[in-house]
Formats: structure tokens, sequence, C-alpha cells
């Protein structure tokens, strides 16, 4: 690994006239990997330089004991808390859970999140320059995993001078990376809080994601994924989104949320326009979410949760958890579908047998999969008192 | 309504070296609602001619009192049981259902099937010739509901003269039309299957249908419906597949039939290919409907769907149910997600308030929502006993 590309600033955000907000935060970014110190990836490839954006909240004590590395999530990004501006209409995905007296309470945790390598929001992804043809690599990128992207974060925190985590935390696939911390570095991992994930994703969920990936392939804008400077796949995009979108809501939610209520009309005008308001939402979030992120990267995200599945360790999933030191805690939603409680309950159990320091929580909500940033105030009360008991 | 086109051959089909097949059976065809006597649909707007394409098992009675109408779902068709030639591979999609001695036995009962209006088997839909440009209509058909497609299915019963229904039959949406025809013709329907289905699509059953509608729409090959004579939609109608495929089947089915496994390798390729097997079986199953289904049918028919709900009756459910006075059977599938129980509960508890004579099992199966295509042994049980006790 390249020596840092340049020193850490870890001053502190501005104030915001928010209270519990973490104010103003500016991304920074970190450049490794280059040359010969290029990371070598699950698939044998190697990837080089790595650039990785991040954002930190919060400071480091004297002792560097007050880490905590919280990780996103599909559509997620390294800006977790705070607005990038003054006029920023939307803070960080988890600005509830990150900040001053918050779940990750800043006057006491030094928090980092940045966004993974293969995404599309600042770190390198196959939107990216491939320097070896000066052109965005598109489907020259390697297909990466989900360790690949812990590796990636490992060598960022060592930039920072961190020596270890109090805490590695996250929702979903970002669930996915905290509980890969654990096992890749369990040294360096105190505690882990995964919420909403799993071990292995289910032949249901690889077929949802396979869909994604069709709509966009088959997507005549998609160009085998050379579509950069030109619009891209939009159009499979936006439904490859509407499809992710739907998987991570509950029936209950939507029923409540928009049930068969029309969209701008009292009767049935018999024609396809989007008649019913949950038709006119999706298509909303389909396109707004086409408009900002790249497709190949939905497809290599995507393709790395596919083929996350701790279960294949020889020994089953206690073997895969066996390397871990940290303090658990696990958290599942009653309502989340895609990842149902099951599943957290299968990582439970497995720790357990290990006799791991595990604590877990079944939280009864409506808000499917997508729970875990709704369900922000139980979720406070549960991860305050664990991160007060680590160490 | 205007006079049969045609008088009905009754004849019963040839037999085939196969216990308890229909043998070999012949599609007909009714067409009706010429000129002045064209079908006024629930929108106002009227079809006309109507074409329905249908077949039929077994032998109507001397009292013509012994007439089955089984009702089809998104994917069947008219053709329910029986081969239409010797070297046919696929039977009907309900044939383990209908023939000799089966649930629906054809030694005692006359059954009748036809494909929908809006459908693309044979009877008119959006793929058929509009008599005012003499082109196919595309979007120029009309929309049409539930209603609709039991309106010109009462015309096909009249052309057989048959004045009356022992039993109306049908899973998922062929459930609809049963429970449609209980309604809107209670003196003819004597009793009345229901399996599998709703009176309601929910917000989440919309959006599925929604997603699937915007993969065709946004299929550059759509062409605003107008493709007739060309390719067509094909990966929009296929991804649309995909999407109600995945809506039939349930997460365990998926599990115990393909889980994790990897299509023709051994380990992970770190490519884009369809690696696991649930994908290349997606893949295939949306391909090959893509082949032999109409876009534009998709459309309407899910249209038809999404329209389809019996709560908006001043009185609600109950209030729709009132007119009815058959007898009925409804059955729901525990992993069924589409339309799980409680919505087949729903209309049981509104029978229950009417005091109509209302059976119902909620039969334990992984299958999802195609359990009603699968679960036939144990519906063979059910069924059996319940038509022997209708009148």
């Amino acid at each position: 690994m390249s020596e840092p590309a340049s020193s850490p600033s870890l001053a502190s955000p501005q104030p915001l006239a928010e209270p519990g907000s973490v104010g103003i935060v500016q991304p920074r970014t970190f450049t490794f990997a280059e040359g010969p110190h290029a990371l070598v990836l699950e698939s044998g490839r190697t990837l080089g330089p790595v650039t990785l954006v991040y954002e930190t909240y919060g400071e480091l004590n004297a002792t560097r004991s007050n880490a905590v590395m919280v990780f996103h999530a599909t559509s997620g990004s390294h800006h977790a808390a705070g607005r990038h501006h003054a006029d920023d209409q939307r803070p960080g995905w988890w600005d509830a859970m990150i900040g001053p007296g918050k779940a990750f309470d800043t006057d006491r945790y030094f928090v980092v999140c940045s966004n993974f390598i293969g995404g599309c929001h600042g770190s390198t992804g196959p939107g990216s320059i491939d320097p070896t043809s000066g052109r965005p690599y598109g489907l020259n990128f390697p297909v990466i995993t989900i360790g690949d992207m812990v590796l990636a974060q490992r060598a960022l925190l060592d930039h920072l001078q961190v020596p270890s985590l109090l805490c590695a935390a996250g929702g979903s696939m970002g669930g996915m990376q905290a509980l890969e911390w654990a096992i890749r570095f369990p040294d360096l991992v105190h505690s882990c809080i995964v919420l909403a994930s799993t071990a292995t994703i289910s032949a249901q969920g690889i077929a949802f994601h396979a869909i994604g990936r069709n709509a966009i392939t088959s997507d005549p804008g998609w160009q085998e994924g050379d579509y950069y400077g030109h619009e891209g796949p939009r159009q499979g995009l936006a439904i490859a989104r509407m499809v992710g979108h739907l998987t991570y809501l509950s029936d209950q939610s939507l029923g409540s949320r928009f049930g068969r209520r029309l969209q701008d009309r009292e009767n049935f005008e018999y024609d396809f326009s989007h008649e019913f308001a949950v038709e006119s939402y999706l298509d909303y979030k389909g396109t707004q979410f086409a408009e900002t992120f790249d497709a190949n990267s939905y497809l290599y995200i995507t393709k790395a949760m596919d083929y996350y599945d701790l279960t294949t360790h020889p020994e089953g999933l206690v073997g895969a958890l066996a390397r871990t030191r940290a303090k658990f805690l696990l958290a599942s939603f009653t309502s989340d579908w895609l990842y149902p409680s099951e599943q957290g309950k299968q990582i439970v159990s497995a720790l357990m047998q290990l006799d791991r320091d595990v604590s877990y929580v079944e939280i009864d909500s409506p808000h499917g999969h997508d729970s875990f940033l709704i369900e922000t105030e139980r979720q406070t009360q549960i991860v305050r008192s664990f991160l007060a008991n680590v160490r």
C-alpha cells in the first residue's frame, strides 16, 4: 500500500443552526494503490490507483480509540450526515443517527463513512478513468466483492492513522461490510452493528437483482457499458431502481401510504397513464435515481451483493464467524421481506454457538427493508446503550 | 347481442392413450357483437365484433345443468386441458385438474374455457384487426375490465345454449372472473371456486404491474403499441414477465429449486453472464414468454387486474357480494405473498356476514402464488367434494 497521498484533515465541520446536526461537511478524497501497490481483488485481478471519497464527523480522541466506521448500502454514499452547504435541502442518508447527542454521538465518537469502490459518488468505479486506456473503465472495471470494498476501507483507516474501530456499523449491504470487517480484521473491530442484513443473499434476492441488471443491459443506451458522454441506459436503470425500491418497502407501508389512491383524478380514465398514485411514485423514484446514479455501478454493486455468502465456509456460517472477536448488535425488522428476520437470526445463532457477546432485537416496523433508514428513534436507544458498553 | 355466428359443435374430443386426459382437443371460435350489437364496456367505449376462442371438455347433459366455466390467469389461455395433437409436448394449463376422474371430472361435467378479451391467443385483443382502420388495434384497443371479460363470456354461454353454470372456477385473475360471474349473474351461477385470488389488488400488486408496463413501454421496440409486423418490445416484455414470474413464486420454492447454485460452472467467473442458476432460469422464462405473448395484451391484462376492486361498493365488499347466490369455495396458500391468505379470508368473512354457504381452506404450500397450478392433488380432493355437494 502506498503512502497517504495527502495528510488527512480532521478538522471538525462548521456548525449549522440545526440542533443535532454535524453541520456543514466537506467530502475528502484519498488516493492509494498506485503503480505496483495496486489492490489485489478476490477475483485475482488488480485495481489501482484507487480513490475513496469520504466524510468524517466528530473528532478522533487523544487515544485514537473512538472511531466508528459506518457503511452505506446501494443507494447511499459517503455523505452520511450533515449538509454540504447552508442551502442543501437533503442531509446525509443517516443524519438522524449521526450527530451530537444522536445514536452515533459525534460529541463522543469519530465517525467515518466512505463511498465504496465500484460506486459512483467519487470513489473509483466503472465510471472512473481507466489509466491503461485513458477512458472510463465501463465493463473493463473488475468485478468486485464486499471483501474488496472492505480492503479499500482498511487502507483509508490507515491513512487516517486510526489503529482500530470502536465500531463497524451498517444496514443492508452496509451490514455485510460491517460483518466482513469483523471477520477480516478481528483485532481491529471492537464492536459490530448489523441492521436489516444477511450472511447470504437468497435465490429470490439474486433474482430481483438479476431483473435489474437485465433491465439495464437490455436498454439500447447501455452499449455494453460504454456509454459515458452519452445519456446511457436511463430507462433500464429506472426500471432496475423501481424493482429494487419495491423490495425495500412492504405491502403494508405502500398500502398505508398510497393504497389504491388515484393520481390527480377522481375516476379511472381508462388509459395507460400512471393512474394510481403508487405508479406515479415509483416512476418518480426510478427516474430520479437514474438521473444521479451510474448504471454500471448498479451492475457491479448488485453483483457484489449476490456474491456475498458467509455460508460457503467449510464449517458453514459458524466457521466464517469463528475469527471474529467483536461484540455484536444485530437488528432485523418484522416487515423486511428482502432480508427477513430469519436471516438475521441465523447470524445471531452462529455467534451464540461461538459464545460471542451478541445482542439481537427484532423491531416491529411496517417499513420493510428500509426500516433501518426510518426507525431511527428506536435504533437510537438500542445503538446508544450498545455503544456505551463497548470495552 | 347478435345471433351465434355458427352452431357450436359439442362433439367430445378424440381419446389419447393417456389416462385421465381429455385427449386431443380442438379450439373453436365464436364471433359476436357485430355492428350495432357491439359490446358496451365499463369505460363507456364499445368493442365489436368480438371473437372468443374456447375449448370444451366433457359433454353437456340432457338437462344442460352440468356446465363448469373455468377462467385462466395472465399467462394461461383457452387451452386448459388435453393436447392439440398427438405429438403435443405440453397439455393445457390445468390438465391436472380437468379430465375423466379428475377434480373437474369430464365424465360428469361439461367444462368450458375461453381466452378472455384483451388476450393474445385468438380472442379479440390489441393485436386483432381494428375494423375501423383495417390495421391492428394497438393502443386503440379500449381498456377493458374483468367485468368486460365476463360480459363477453356470458355471450359465449348463450351461444353454447347453456342456461346456467354449475360452477364458475378460477385461480388468481381467473378467480376474479369467477367472483365477477357470481356477482353479475347471480341466477346463473350455482357455485363459485376462487383460488389464490383477491377482491382487490394492493398497492404493492399495482406497483409490480406498473414496473412491467414501464419495462414494455420504455422498450424502443414498443413504438406506442404500433409494432405489429415488427419484433416489438421483446426485451421489455421479457423483463415484465421476469418481474411477474418472481411474484408468482416464493423465496422458499426458489431456494429449494435453485438456491445459490451456479449455472454450468464450479466457481465464480467474475463476469456479468447469468452465473447463478436462478438468473439463467428467469432469463429463460422471460425470453420464452416474450416469444409467444403480445406485449400490448400484457398492458391491458395487468390494467384490468389493477382496476379490479370489489371494495369500492358503497357498502364495501359485503355490499359487492350481496347479490351473489352461489355456494362458494375459496382457497389460499400459505406462501402466496402476491395475494396472501388475508385477502382470501377477507372475501370469506364478507360472505359469512351475508350468510352465504362458503367453504374456505388455507393450503400449506411452499409454491407461492403459483400453488393453484401446482397443488393439484390437494385441490382435487377439495374441489371434488365441493362439486359433489352443489345443488
